[in-house]
């Protein structure tokens, strides 16, 4: 087969191709089981030990300690966004940082629940930086405070989570990673709790991965629903109910590709090249693409870029795809392009992108 | 490929050979897109083709009306078990008929939302039966009445959906269809709302089917999460939070080889014949194996059943499995043994139960 076109969506999004081929392989026997891991029942030994070894293998790769509950779930980010105030907030103070789209989100919905409120925002900078964290307005009797460490829309990222003792805060911080979960090491003495939709760069969506430390599993509200209590979920070890257990089965694919590769280390070390590579194009462009965000903020992840000229966007869409570069536009909400590099991304992706990015400023120029 | 073994699990379970082959072929490359549907953004016109078509497919093939929104969702049976209440209660009454495991699991959670009371139950007589609707209390105060249509675990399935107007009652009915949903017509005039989890008749877990009438749509409970707000939901199309793309993908697959094979009349007509074929056997085999369902209530799906002597169940499933009949295990609240004959069983994969139960009970009685 010749090499596959390179799939720059946000997600839903690229997997690794050898992924897919076992996937693909393993489709109506797994292993001898004469049974597809989709026809297999989510109590049988064959699952169980799918469901084990994925749990393992990304408590190894982000090095999660034995305090914290690792849950498979349902209902991604936005269902996270409830999900977590009913769980955590007890009703009270919930203090959240809003650095793009995502973080928005999340203080709506946890306003249903919690007084939410706006400890810090880049709204009025157009969400191009992150606030400094010794400005941050942190309540003393907050249940929690919540931050997205990578916003997928505005490709803002925190390359440091803070400290939230430092700032004299005693809440747990609780981080929606979902955009770069995997692609660098997380500081868990400064979490209580981490979900990530696996749609982004794990790859599977109707997954959502839960990180809850022990202390946080018994503040829930009377009214969260069973199946999404973090308690009722930890002590069912994720089969409360029948968890999406085709997507756990590529998520463990997806975690032991990245062992192979060399684990988190070598994800970041990627990662740091490619988004180098494409930010260094953008910039060096004279002005033909721009990428808004501050240096220190930008996203490995997620990068949105504008063209000077908005007329010229259909144009290089249509010859992106002709070069087998798909799914460029930027979301909606922003407009222009978007790039989004995920761990699956090959550095050859990137590398014909800031080519063809190259080309097209120089016939168009 | 020599024959596959025989798949009886109550799910997840059995899927169609040729979907699994469709899914494998598909799985780097979809229809000349350069991506595999896990790899696709749900905002594209790929993806968004395949869940209009996998919509239109399944409200072909059940006849469901126009009035009626179908919607893909998360967290299964056991999170309807809340979804319903917080989107239908109004926090007033709400009766729930119980034939089974699954019922009575549904009306705890519902308690938690709603005055939730039952209203008629075969509890006392260990869930062999339906109780006969004339008899059911139901309170003209109702904000719904629930009931499971097919209960996977006691093997009891309502043949006929009762009628609740002219049991004086004007509130609507909610069935939990899930392991019986395409094997047979739904009467959709005596249905307000129906949920399947995707995992036993259709196949891949982590998808939640969701049949709702308009006028039912704005009820929720100001706590409703807004990801399983079904307004919510409905008026985004199922997309409000990323949908379980590959799981719809699946399905929609489903959906086309049921259409292919004739439909839903074809699958009822195979599921009376299999299902048939079985009791029969079971019947006839002078109590060597006993179901205790009361023959008009018996479950064409989810047949349980007992061999007189329970010394010999491990011998029974040892010997099963090197036929190639896998999962038979009876579900651990019950014990004994369960044959689910779900859509994507074959008449064949019946036959060898059949021959196998003959020829054990000859060996052993």
């Amino acid at each position: 087969m010749s090499q596959r076109p390179f799939n720059f969506s946000a997600g839903p999004a690229v997997l690794p191709e050898s992924v897919l081929r076992t996937a693909a392989a393993e489709m109506l026997d797994w292993h001898g089981s004469g049974m597809g891991v989709m026809e297999m029942s989510h109590r049988g030994k064959e699952f169980q030990s799918i469901h084990a070894q994925a749990l393992a293998t990304v408590r190894e790769l982000l090095q999660v300690p034995s305090e914290f509950h690792i849950l498979f779930m349902q209902g991604g980010g936005l269902g996270e966004n409830a999900i977590v105030p009913l769980n955590l907030s007890g009703g009270g103070a919930v203090d959240v940082v809003v650095t793009g789209a995502w973080s928005q989100k999340s203080l709506k919905e946890a306003g249903r629940y919690a007084q939410a409120r706006v400890a810090a925002s880049g709204e009025a900078g157009g969400f191009r930086d992150i606030p400094d964290p010794r400005n941050w307005q942190l309540r003393t009797e907050a249940a929690y405070v919540h931050l997205c460490s990578n916003e997928t829309i505005h490709g803002v990222e925190f390359h440091t989570l803070p400290d939230l003792r430092a700032l004299g805060c005693d809440a747990p911080l609780v981080i929606d990673c979902s955009s770069h979960i995997l692609s660098r090491a997380i500081d868990w003495s400064r979490v209580g709790l981490a979900f990530a939709g696996a749609q982004k760069n794990i790859g599977p969506a109707g997954v959502t991965l839960v990180f809850v430390r022990e202390d946080l599993l018994d503040r829930a509200l009377p009214l969260c629903p069973s199946a999404f209590n973090y308690r009722t979920v930890a002590d069912n070890g994720s089969m409360f109910n029948t968890p999406p257990t085709y997507g756990i089965y590529i998520a463990g694919l997806v975690f032991d590709w990245i062992r192979d590769q060399g684990g988190v280390a070598e994800m970041e070390r990627r990662a740091i090249e490619k988004a180098g590579l494409l930010y260094a194009a953008l910039d060096g462009s004279g002005g033909f693409y721009r990428n808004e965000v501050a240096a220190p903020a930008r996203s490995r992840m997620n990068i949105p870029f504008f063209l000077a000229d908005p007329a010229l966007n259909e144009t290089f869409l249509a010859g992106a795809k002709e070069r087998g570069l798909l799914q460029l536009k930027g979301h909606k909400s922003v407009g222009g392009m978007r790039a989004s590099l995920y761990n699956a991304m090959p550095l050859d992706g990137v590398r014909a992108l800031v080519d063809y990015l190259q080309d097209f400023a120089h016939r168009h120029g």
